[in-house]
């Protein structure tokens, strides 16, 4: 029998808007977040975890609704503090911000887990979906690009994604376990999985690449779909657009479908890319079209909606 | 032959005073302080210095006048942030001020000594006079009441000094070695050491007891000058008089005198105290009378130079 509960695979700030859209339209017993934690790094000794702390700011409203990343009405002192003491400046961190990295920082020192110390926060800032890190173990995604091998919060902020890609590599992934919190939801097989408009090589295939995770969301057997992160050839935000380029592939929502092809049952992709559905069909694919930027929090309950009658489609297609 | 150089033994806000009247009456590389580091603690994961810290902002300018501790314009983003996240607010943490505490912890955990980490964090703030903790091995005072034992920061701030006071234990001093770059300035004979109107108790005791100090500072041979905490029967801030009380001793700088005693060669005790002068130089201790309340820079600078001659009288008295 099929529960009720949807999982969502996200990255960070392209992902928590679809997350969002999904926490108005699921109760929050429903809705269960797994976040990528290959961008996780240490900085100044503190644990910074940037897509998970991206959803639990958005599902909290305390997001800045501008920047995408970090806290609304934040300040800046410490990074004026910092700088004048002559710290490493390259990598912003709000004062609010802050109080995160140093209790979550502080609680991992102590023996807790990421994913402990992760739902109390949220229980304390009073989201109600489950957001679970893809695993407790450190990975690290490691840029490779021509001028030799970038830490990814090296890559992404400091060099400002300027460096040619040549691949990536997960330091840590062959030690990482899937989270067991998600785990156990796989058991009671979700109504479906789905994976937001992240960039598929940094935000999703981290994710996927957890050894057994992949293989238990395929085996769990419901409806896996993907919202695709490229919409006319661009990425709405972050350097999957470059990426791809860069690597050779075609930037198109083509591509998309070609990376997930074998794994997810149905991509939505974005009416300008109306004319390539039958490609992306082409991979064995159920395609939709719709309107995929969201730009205001109706668009992201629209493409949430959207996605779960999708999934509901493809549940009775299969008689699941 | 004896050097320009005077040592300046401080606790925190008091002592921090008398430090910035010396910075503007000496040069730079004639003035050390050496900070007292019980008070020292863990707090989230940070490893939090008062006593050094308001030395530190004191000398940069960078010191609220009206709290005394802290740093000016200082803002609170991240205790807001921590509190709406459940995390002990009971020490206050600016914004600012973070950036130090996050500095320092990032650099000890790194395997760097205090006095290196400190040293570097002075020059980035472009404070002239050497600023050294008493160790760099971890001491805890610990205040033992009728409640039962209390770290300090517990029982300074935490119980806001509200419970009776029996005694002190500075747990770890017995591994403590004293500052080198202090004991390297005492082989060049200083021209003084001053003990600077902090807490004798839980500021200046702490600094007297790390092994081996208290017998380098009166082996120097150079004149020891304290200044009263006790001025008129209380103290100026903090829970001086209050222990002292506690403790059974008369709140006066007679006691003052009777607990450094055998230690310092002269006392300056404020104007309030003058009929005390007997009494104090009964123990054997020259005495100074002076206004040493300070509450302008003016009062500083004139009790930093009072305290100089008060030591060149003493060095010339004893034909040093």
């Amino acid at each position: 029998m099929t529960g009720d509960r949807i999982i969502a695979l996200s990255g960070g700030v392209g992902g928590a808007k679809l997350v969002l859209g999904l926490s108005h339209v699921l109760s929050a017993e429903n809705l269960m977040v797994v976040t990528n934690t290959a961008d996780d790094f240490d900085h100044l000794g503190l644990r910074i975890c940037p897509d998970t702390d991206t959803v639990i700011y958005t599902l909290s409203g305390l997001s800045d609704p501008q920047r995408g990343w970090g806290r609304v009405n934040e300040t800046w002192k410490f990074m004026e503090a910092l700088r004048a003491m002559g710290g490493p400046d390259w990598f912003n961190l709000g004062d609010g911000d802050l109080a995160l990295h140093v209790m979550r920082t502080d609680r991992l020192n102590a023996g807790e887990t990421l994913t402990d110390v992760m739902r109390q926060i949220a229980a304390d800032l009073g989201i109600g979906p489950v957001v679970v890190p893809m695993c407790d173990q450190p990975v690290s995604t490691m840029v490779q690009t021509t001028d030799g091998p970038l830490a990814f919060q090296h890559y992404f902020v400091r060099e400002q994604c300027a460096p040619t890609v040549t691949g990536f590599e997960f330091a840590g992934i062959d030690a990482a376990l899937p989270n067991p919190v998600l785990m156990e939801a796989l058991d009671d097989k979700p109504a479906a999985i789905l994976i937001a408009p992240s960039n598929p090589y940094v935000s999703v295939d981290p994710i996927l690449a957890v050894p057994g995770l992949r293989s238990a969301l395929k085996q769990s057997k419901t409806p896996i779909i993907a919202v695709s992160p490229i919409i006319g050839g661009q990425a709405i935000k972050g350097p999957a657009a470059k990426m791809m380029a860069e690597l050779g592939a075609s930037v198109s929502t083509v591509e998309i479908a070609r990376f997930y092809q074998g794994f997810v049952d149905g991509l939505i992709i974005d009416e300008i890319d109306r004319h390539l559905a039958a490609e992306v069909a082409a991979f064995g694919i159920e395609v939709r079209v719709a309107q995929t930027v969201m730009r205001s929090l109706d668009d992201r309950i629209a493409l949430a909606r959207l996605a779960l009658s999708f999934a509901d489609e493809l549940r009775e297609r299969d008689g699941q």
